[in-house]
């Protein structure tokens, strides 16, 4: 069978002489497919059209036009789905049970861009409240933001771009998405099915390019509107200090999600959740379990058995249907990770099980008992399937060690107890904080919000809408209106 | 000093040779003033100036000229503030430092029909989301229901009336209050200071009648939009099978709060609440507590602790500045109770403490212990300071108890445990369950509904403004509203 | 072809002596189906399941199950939607381009009641903002009323079971349901699908009655939550006034819509819109264009145009593919609805159109001018093809005129001012004025409430859904909640 | 008398060299007071202050607290508001009709402060509609985002402070504020009104720079989490592009505010607006009235009426009671402000009126006739008073002139037709757009967001609140919560 290629997305660009860029298996090496690169004079094709489009109102879709294109496209997804799953763990490492959930909240993300439609109501504020706005009435209606330029990231290759292109199509903004390097055939083939389901070609452009420079160039164009974008804190924060003036942004980076555990907690119920939550894709998660502090009384018992469950886990070929944690997405990473376990090793953590590279890209589940505070397993995000558990004595020590970072993002408590739950889940810097469950759990109407250094703005379906759309408020004013 | 006289505040009426109703001192059986009573001419009047403001749409007071009405009377409260708690003690019996905190909430009342005035944005619905609702635009407002004819109780005379009168100024109906017979001089006191706070009296008129039949004659006549009834459940459900058609109705009664203690539950920090609850103003509040079910090994312990709280409560004079606990409102309700609690402890209650009238038409605060499903006290509002405890050894078989009766309206359950507090706050039939707090807790600002036989529709400011109020739709549609 | 028969719908009930009531075609009288008649041990049977189920919460079907359910359902529906139009327009008599429009509305109400599920998200109230409110924190949930009963209309014979029905699954209510007695076949097939789409029977029955006084037996039983009543006014509020203690209502009746026609308004552009708005299933339609007050300068005009397009429309046999206008229900109301209107033709009305009965129950479209005040075609609904034009000198006399009855639903202003268009839908009594649209447009996420004598709450899937609810405070006291 | 002096208002910090910057009257030059202004090491004490506060969450101040402490301040200004509004007067040059106005509005910014906090309801999302959300309540709180930076402008001394400090003391937020060097002494006499009423001083501190080098240390430090900057779009931008990562923002920058006239309109009507929208406040305000677009049938009558009303306006002296227009803020504005007005006259715009600079560094108001397209007073903000007006033949070709620039903020229609006036809201680029109002128009509850290169973010008190707050879920996991 001969691997696919995808030339640019970019409408009306017909071309044959593009540099392919080639994606492979993280696990096996083996070539999935090419893809096009655009060089700078495609990127302006792209914006030119994309900008062209949004500043001619006649040329906008209607409300119900983008509906019925997304309802198409719902059902074309559900068709798809299985090959879709299998596509993204293929490129992406994905364990393929996993990769067919994120299918499944691919689809209902799209259905919940529909349901944002659906049940958008203008708001208002008051008038005749006072004399100065007496016989007015207000009407907040939604437009479009403009151009979106969209960079993804590899870890959901097919629900991260439901999150940052649905939006874009059914709020009515033309949107360019640039996927990661590594996971482009997902990208690609989504938005193929928008352009079948009726989406005018010029509303998404998709599109590689040639270098970061070239990358850079798209995204502090002036004629864009919005960027949405998904990466490391770096890269993300960087960018926005290049964005051309009126440009607005989403960031979402990464944490390094903390977890306490009262002593009173239920550790039995605990453990699943806690080894999913550290372990699931390999913990390329921005949100993944990371830092769990736990009472001393029964912090080496909850480190025990959680190395029990990280040591069952099946690692291996994400496309075969029982392996549970895939491979690291490169080479590089793998090292790295390996090299942060090492060093926390030889500081003192102990390594409870795992801590060392496998065949085929992979890195075995790692749990590291009590590392030293500053170690970079502690202070910075591991991107990998390494969790740590530290004891405490004081509740209070332990949120300020979990507080201590310039990240803030999801964090979890476990407790029994009404009065403990409360207190810590009121005390933690983060955007959430769940109560009994591990840090990483979503479901995809659910606010994403990076703090601090961890991102800008908010994600998930119904506030990437919000972001990509301005409010304008018509003022009626009519002495018809009584006051 | 000669006792105050307040004639009826009907506009545009002075009349004479009304009769005249006395009203006396629960506890000293003091004349504290007389008022006088409608008749049916009287009635007819009364409505027939409210009915003619509200048709004419040119009369009505803007929303700035009723902010700046309620404004200046909150003003007048404050500084009346004193007088009228003393008042309200005398009258209706609540100790002074009660009454005083009713009055503090009957001015936060009003403020807070100033806080619905300013904060009411209208609201809209969707449009343009299907073909047929393209190129329109909805708008919702208020306008006021009509006529609001609002009967009040005894127990709170200060806010109650804010509650009933405050939400009919502030949405601009005109209301005809009828106060309890037992203390009409706090509600003539705050209608007066509407008036002189610059409202119209027809927008504001306050009567008692010479009958219940003339109150129903006043309730049913087909001149009013909304009867706001706060009474007992027979009176109130008879009332509304009388109504005109097109009346509608809210009613507010009692219940037979249940309380669930668990058997981990921190029975030393439930006590004070718990004993509030049961025995403030003298259990003469609708959603006092009145039933706990407790661990079969805590009971016990719990219902002694209790009872020894209740033998410190101060009891007597209302007006004294340390009375925990007033007067019964009158004589025969003071013999109910002493009967309903003899009947109980013949069959088979443990009296723990109480159990007897006492001087001045008080009556001691009870504890009983495990008294029989049947019993009057076990089915039926006490309205009195009696509390009961059962043990009970399932946690489902406590719930099928408490959920038994056909009343059903704030209830609470003690527990530090996190799932157990839940467990139970989901499946008790109630429209309020606190958790670890008492069932008669209330801010003003809270929903207050009765469910099954205790209510109808949803007391508190914000509802009640809503009640009385009609929504209109405006659906605009243009050509020039683009899809 | 034999015609169907429906047994009673009444879960574990199986019965083969029941009295059977037959469904003639209004149009041509042919014999459409039959169905079994409740007596009153049926109906008690009825609503001891329905009551047992909602009683034993451990019954309760998730939300996720009810989901379920109607998303089967919808596409059930969809596959039966031409079978299901042209038996409602066989029986009821709307004309099939009507019964289609009708039945896609049904199937996108059964989806708005999945939305309403989906975006149900709990609400809360401030906390934390005086001291007696701090260190807690609310959620208020929504919990199934109980059991409701529902008497439906038949002029809508898919959309208002629907209406009726669907929320209740939706909400966990066990839902009662009789059907209009002229068109109950089309209500038993709805019925059959929500139970293949998986719903347990008792959740949703459905029967006829044998006697209005049966229907009386079971409206008003004690163990009925909610009644869910769309009919006449008269027997409407009859039956709130036979409403056991506690049972709570909502009433859809009839209005006699006024539309107001400022002299600059675009008439070409109006006469489509109020042809359709008053001869729409033969008028028989609860918010029918009916008193069309128009300025004296264009009044004749716009009353002839009208008649013209009346007279234009296609009337008869309503499963032809082209008929405009069908038969009227029943031959005692098109004798009453022709008495109507040859008295208000003796005393005055002008008839430009119409006015007379055709064959097959059919009542040509009529258009009169200038009927007297006090006729009945003026002060009581038609519900008829029947439309009157009133000229009018001075605004606030059409307004007077226009908010006269003791009905108020919907209605609408033609005008090309904004300033005169808002003050005419500022005056107006009406829940829901349209400018430039006539009084019958209607979406079915719109609120739907009849004003005055007009109705009793407020209709529309998600009004309906919040009524069948009640609502559960849980308010959380801790001290691990910051203030 | 001696002119005041005020010292940094850095907690702790008391220092006697500082260097001080002097404030003169525009219009007299006389010198009205000093300002200590702060040097580097000042600045990290007040960052330094600020910080520590924040990241000790046991300093934080309460709900209840901070609304006693707002409630205070709202009584103090009420008795200062006359000095007040003489001071902002004398140093913005605002006259004192307008400075009053303001000042009211500065205590009702304050008083919406309040107003937030008090109907504060944490919001909840939606849980247990699929599998994976079974069992879980959320709940969303906000807390203070961390130490606020604000940068303010001249030309509303009282109310930009209320809206950019009122909110940080409200949400609990430490704020640092750098007035304009203009009008320093109001916000100073404000900061002290807070201090007096109770807000401990570290909470809002106050100073001037010795630079804009300083003032860009202070805003791109990393303990800032929140930049609220209004002012130059130029100056806005490029401190957003230097905020350290993690710091959020929001500008507040001008616009070149567009008016659409149809032919249509009532121009008698709509002279007095767009007179005070367009000379309020010399024109220095940035939703200041600046193109005019009206129908050619009736641009050159409405163009003259504009004149003939700018010059009865009284220009002169801010401080008297009558004058209309006050002076610009310096000299360099003043000749810059010339010389774009002589510009457009070289190239073709007629002068109707105005057009030099007068006595006091004031300017006459100004009315220029069609301006060229490319004329500074076209292309961007004049901040002065002087208004453009452009005939236009075609309403497409008016609202792609009206849309032609980068900026975007409030936009006016005036119409008489419902039909033009609603085309025209909907397709001019604004966030706002006033129908048959001037684009000045504003309440301070109304949301004000520059779009495109006009701002960041949406301004307005309770936005401004929500900007300085970060909203944190808790999802608590329980099986005792029922799906």
């Amino acid at each position: 069978m001969t691997t696919p290629h995808f030339p640019l997305k970019i409408a009306c660009l017909s071309k044959t002489d593009a540099s392919r860029a080639e994606v492979f298996s993280p696990f096996n090496e083996q070539l999935l497919g090419t893809v096009d690169q655009a060089n700078k004079a495609d990127i302006d094709k792209a914006l030119s059209t994309a900008h062209s489009l949004f500043k001619d109102r006649s040329q906008w879709l209607s409300v119900v036009e983008r509906i019925g294109i997304l309802e198409k496209a719902v059902e074309m997804m559900k068709a798809e789905a299985e090959s879709l799953a299998v596509g993204a763990a293929e490129e992406g490492g994905k364990p393929l049970i996993d990769s067919q959930v994120e299918m499944n909240r691919c689809i209902d993300s799209i259905r919940a861009c529909i349901d944002g439609l659906r049940n958008d109501a203008p708001h208002t504020i008051p008038m005749g409240i006072n004399p100065a706005s007496q016989h007015r009435l207000t009407t907040i209606r939604k437009e479009p933001i403009g151009v979106v330029v969209a960079i993804s990231a590899f870890n959901h290759p097919l629900n991260l771009i439901a999150h940052q292109v649905g939006p874009a199509i059914a709020t009515g903004c033309p949107v360019i998405v640039k996927p990661a390097e590594k996971t482009p055939l997902s990208c690609f083939r989504l938005v193929e099915i928008f352009h079948k389901a009726g989406l005018p070609e010029g509303w998404c452009q998709a599109l590689l390019t040639e270098s970061h420079e070239d990358t850079e160039s798209l995204v502090t164009d002036d004629r864009v509107a919005f960027l949405s974008f998904i990466g490391s804190a770096k890269v993300g924060w960087y960018l926005r200090s290049k964005l051309a003036p009126g440009t607005r942004c989403a960031l979402e980076h990464g944490g390094v999600a903390p977890v306490i555990v009262t002593k009173d907690a239920d550790i039995e119920a605990a453990i699943p959740g806690l080894s999913k939550g550290s372990f699931y894709h390999a913990g390329q998660v921005c949100v993944s379990v990371q830092r769990i502090y736990a009472h001393r009384s029964i912090a080496r018992q909850l480190a025990e058995k959680l190395a029990e469950a990280a040591k069952q886990l099946k690692v291996g070929d994400p496309v075969s249907a029982d392996t549970e944690v895939g491979p690291i997405i490169k080479k590089s990473e793998l090292t790295r990770i390996d090299d942060w376990v090492k060093e926390a090793i030889n500081a003192g953590a102990e390594c409870l099980c795992g801590g060392k590279a496998l065949a085929d890209n992979c890195y075995a589940p790692t749990v590291l008992f009590n590392p030293p505070a500053n170690a970079k397993v502690t202070t910075s995000e591991v991107f990998g399937p390494v969790v740590n558990v530290y004891p405490f004595d004081d509740i209070d020590e332990a949120l300020a060690a979990a507080n201590s970072l310039p990240f803030a993002f999801q964090a979890s408590v476990y407790s029994r107890e009404l009065n403990a739950a409360m207190y810590v889940a009121d005390k933690l810097d983060a955007s959430a904080v769940m109560i009994n469950e591990h840090t990483a759990f979503r479901v995809d109407w659910m606010p994403f919000a990076g703090l601090k250094h961890s991102g800008l703005g908010t994600g998930g379906i119904p506030y990437t809408m919000e972001d990509m759309q301005v409010e304008k408020m018509i003022v009626m004013t009519s002495k018809g209106i009584s006051a």
